[in-house]
């Protein structure tokens, strides 16, 4: 390896629409999170335009600093994709017509009974000792080319980068570079305290031992990252493991994940194995609750619906909501109270959740800021309802509070005392 | 202008956490965006982890080609907080204390009545000539250097950055780099039909004049980015105003947006202009739709709120769906008209939309394949409704249907005949 014992990995994502801010790069997170998750290290990012020249320096540059480079972008077929080209100037090697890689593009246009033009010909030429990558959905090929650095090119389309990542470079890298050291990493995600004071719990547990701490605050979670590294995955593995366990016996019931799963996947997890159903009724998350809960494949199982009561007038008239309830305004906690058990109610269902608040911007008040909200939780044994005030914008406090009345839900169902 | 007659701007932004893709950079697409809006280029973007060697080797590097340097992160006031070092280390300038900054720091944590420790102290030295850029929030400054480049350190706390780059970046972009040229872009945002057929309709407009054209899928809106370049920003306005007005008699009522204003704010502009109200019963959509529209503050003046009918029983019992609209199954037109009425009856609204739909992944069928979506809306007229099959994994598939119901209440209001 050219640095460490750890293979270093470049990422390269290309295209003037990511420059100019107008589409948000998916595939650098998407790619570094696989990489890292495998043990190697990425060491830079870079995003250029279409440019042949400024692309090429810039894969010779990487190529310098690093173990292998990904890049992404450029293999479509019109004349601004330049990929094919860049590589070559990179490279020297210059682009030979690939038969095998023709016989599957003119495939694919008869099979859609579609016009194939002239410039579609140009997804089938690669550098000279390109290995190429099937088309995974689309028309363009990937390839892959060992030089300074083994160069993965992948296109753009994210479904079709993805596909790629999995089928071959991710196996590739694995093959070329496992006789480097590995690190591991793992990620115990948190909720309900703020990321200095979920630091100052594990305090004690940092720059003890061979595990290295990062925290990290994500819109309402906390994720402590724990990385080791060793000769072998196993011992690095092992050590994660016994520093897991003392960070659980300092966070307990603040950890709702160990093992990369969201909120919403645990809370699943958790109705399902207890048989249990949920509903909702939300006012100021306006169907943020229910649109999380539904991210889950299969949460028709457990998830039987909700209700957006946006004004008073819903809260009361389908709801059923009293007056009395609705004296102090719409945001309190017998409101939330009352929502949940109404909702409960309505759907039958063997949890009720109760969301109100105050999201911004303005309509707040002295007794009410922006970023009041009161969760209520209904079941057999009667209601529970609290109230937070949150950080952050509408879109922020919104996306906490949906987080949050899940994690009421978790921890009512472990059968903690405790809602947040 | 090192290369041309518009400024080159790049962007670094810092952190470990960023190339381990724990978390996805939004501080790089926020700068390009207003960057660019300005009518400035950003040539390049790279990412590097928290080590001073290799982040003032980029700095160096990035200087070279480029008119303005903008960077985030690494500003903290712990040990792994490296810009200010870097920044010095790159330029050769020394770090000095800046008293005033100390006050600033000293004055934020008597405020909070908290303790301040000697770390803290280390946020108030800048690099020997930087002007330093108030704290935005938290304690971190941020400041400009004027080098080889022009450089601003902004923190990498997305609020802060923001904050920092409106108050201070782009007004000094403007002043020191406005002599030059000036490009400026718009987005007309059409949603119904695929970035080939969008492209088609306005394929004799492309390369006839001096405006140029980009076309971008974005997980169903297609975008039609227009760029003109002129010494003038009032010049380079009309020529894409003339181009505008082209597009427009050719794309007609797939454009919903050509002032960057999202689907669910043009809806609810209708819908205040119009006075009218709408309820919405979705399903398969799970609570997204209501979430879209009630992302924009104000929304509870026209949105009265709605169902998420996830099972087949709410939808008898909640709505009164009638079991023989359920006959053939959940999802169909029949069902999708019978939500949208019976929502609009529930909530006594102007306008009822229901969503109904196979998101996936299983459960699809050959009648009804995974994507199928059917949308009804129903107004004072009677009700109307269409079947759709959007491509796509589950989360794509959810998405595009939320943002089509939200089209649907467009054109109707629009007086449009189509629904898509």
């Amino acid at each position: 390896m050219k640095e460490s014992g750890v293979a270093r990995i470049a990422v390269l994502t290309v295209g003037d629409e990511l420059l100019s801010g107008e589409i948000t790069d998916s595939n650098f997170p998407a790619i570094a999170s696989a990489v890292t998750s495998l043990g190697f290290v990425v060491s830079e990012q870079r995003t250029v335009g279409d440019d042949t020249e400024r692309i090429a320096g810039t894969i010779n540059d990487l190529s310098r600093y690093s173990d292998a480079l990904i890049i992404t972008g450029g293999l479509g077929p019109t004349s601004d994709d330049v990929m094919r080209e860049s590589v070559s100037l990179a490279t020297g090697r210059e682009l030979e017509l690939r038969e095998d890689l023709a016989d599957v593009i003119r495939g694919f246009f008869k099979s859609l009974n579609r016009k194939m033009t002239e410039e579609n010909m140009r997804q089938a030429y690669l550098p000279k000792g390109g290995r190429p990558i099937p088309p995974a959905g689309g028309t363009a090929p990937g390839f892959v080319l060992e030089d300074e650095a083994l160069i993965f090119v992948l296109p753009g389309v994210p479904r079709e980068m993805q596909a790629m990542l999995k089928s071959d470079v991710l196996p590739e890298l694995e093959r070329v570079f496992r006789g480097g050291g590995v690190s591991v990493t793992r990620r115990i995600m948190t909720f309900g305290l703020g990321e200095s004071e979920v630091a100052s719990l594990v305090g004690d547990l940092i720059g003890k031992g061979p595990v290295e701490y990062a925290f990290l605050a994500l819109a309402g979670p906390i994720s402590v990252k724990l990385t080791a590294s060793a000769p072998t995955a196993k011992e690095a593995s092992r050590l994660i493991d016994e520093e897991q366990e003392k960070v659980q016996e300092r966070l307990r019931s603040l950890i709702y994940s160990t093992d990369d799963r969201t909120m919403e996947e645990v809370v699943g997890g958790l109705l399902r194995e207890s048989s249990m159903t949920v509903a909702v009724a939300e006012s100021c998350t306006g169907g943020l609750v229910c649109g999380r809960i539904t991210n889950v494949p299969g949460s028709s199982d457990y998830f039987l619906g909700g209700v957006v009561s946006y004004g008073i007038g819903s809260k009361k008239s389908i709801l059923g909501i009293p007056d009395e309830a609705l004296l102090e305004g719409a945001v309190s906690k017998p409101v939330a109270e009352a929502l949940a058990k109404a909702v409960r109610q309505l759907f039958r269902s063997d949890l009720g959740v109760g969301v109100t608040g105050v999201a911004g911007p303005g309509s707040g008040d002295e007794s009410r800021p922006v970023g009041t909200v009161c969760l209520g939780l209904a079941h057999s044994n009667g209601v529970e309802s609290f109230e937070v005030l949150l950080p952050g914008n509408r879109s922020l406090i919104r996306s906490i509070a949906s987080i949050g009345a899940l994690n009421a839900v978790r921890l009512h169902i472990q059968g903690r005392n405790r809602l947040v």
